[in-house]
């Protein structure tokens, strides 16, 4: 049953990756803890991307569509999923959307994923790239006990860097943590409070959507 | 499948229940979001009710043995669970644990569930009582976007009161969605850090215990 569930969902992945790739449009696939800070990351991503591409964004929360408000203030279109008991999206929810909403060429399309560490790892979306989001409030043994989804991550951004001076986090200790379950992870030390790192950032952005079209 | 899945859980965690009675022990069973601070609040609780009452702990983790090593430096007896690629323990898994270790009669039995604010809220492992912690680290909207797990829970610990300061977070906004969700529902707040409502936490857990025995 399970196995029919997944292999359901690589079918859905496989045509949502050639939708993408057909249209030039970069998806990222944004996976966290709740409250990690991925929405005000979108905003301020948004804000800075705007102005260069089309960009487009799909929410998924368990309930209410708080986020795809917070992110129709930003001018660019938001369509939300509700999961409901769900804990993550999957790929024919994506599917659902984006063959009935007008997602722009070109553009850029990001995922926000239902707030969970775990089971968001196993649903691989069709997305371009997927980028972990985790805070340093959080603490520092996340990647080791979490260890799936940052082995499915191509970039994990680590978050609140304000913060840190407060609370208890290792950078040592993550990253080696990091390296050990993905030499090839991309890292990146970042504060959407006071904008340490979002010029790195929008630059992996933007080289990953440089290769898209 | 799901509802047999939930069937046989339902089942186990009824036997648990009743096994937990016959010896008058309470058991607590935290939930949270990974990174809310469960670990450390339970470091902390165990200290103070150690000199009081027998205590042990059953650690759910996706992966490393590390919480259970820091329980396991208070002196009470801690046992772990890994779920792999599982996002939430479940009644068999603890009957498996109660029924192959000597869990002292009278005692407090914490459950440390895997991180996780989705999945773990529709599996009841047979406990006494449901706590979910959450930091004002993740903001205020938590309850609201998973209501599931603040639905299901006895008592909401409202954590890292100390960095309430330095982060975006309405009291308000949080116990205005939680009363609306749960209007009879706990709350608490708490620094482990700073040890703010820890005599509070304690006294609920002592009442507990009270009406177990």
């Amino acid at each position: 049953m399970k196995q029919s569930v997944l292999q359901e969902n690589r079918d859905f992945a496989a045509v949502n990756r050639d939708y993408f790739r057909a249209r030039k449009i970069t998806c990222i696939n944004l996976v966290s803890s709740p409250g990690s800070g991925k929405t005000s990351l979108l905003e301020r991503s948004i804000r800075e991307l705007k102005p260069l591409f089309p960009v487009a964004v799909i929410e998924g929360d368990q309930q209410t569509s708080r986020d795809s408000e917070r992110i129709g203030k930003t001018g660019v279109p938001a369509w939300q999923i509700n999961t409901g008991l769900g804990c993550h999206l999957d790929a024919k929810m994506i599917h659902g959307v984006i063959t009935s909403h007008p997602v722009p060429a070109n553009s850029i399309l990001f995922i926000e994923n239902v707030g969970n560490l775990v089971c968001p790892a196993m649903y691989d979306l069709g997305e371009t790239k997927r980028a972990v989001i985790m805070s340093v409030t959080e603490g520092d043994d996340k990647p080791a006990k979490y260890p799936f989804m940052f082995h499915s991550s191509d970039i994990c951004v680590i978050n609140k860097m304000d913060l840190l001076p407060y609370v208890d986090f290792s950078i040592d200790q993550a990253v080696h943590d990091l390296r050990h379950i993905k030499p090839e992870i991309g890292i990146l030390y970042l504060s959407v409070k006071d904008g340490m790192g979002m010029e790195e950032w929008i630059k992996w952005i933007r080289n990953v959507h440089k290769a898209t079209a």
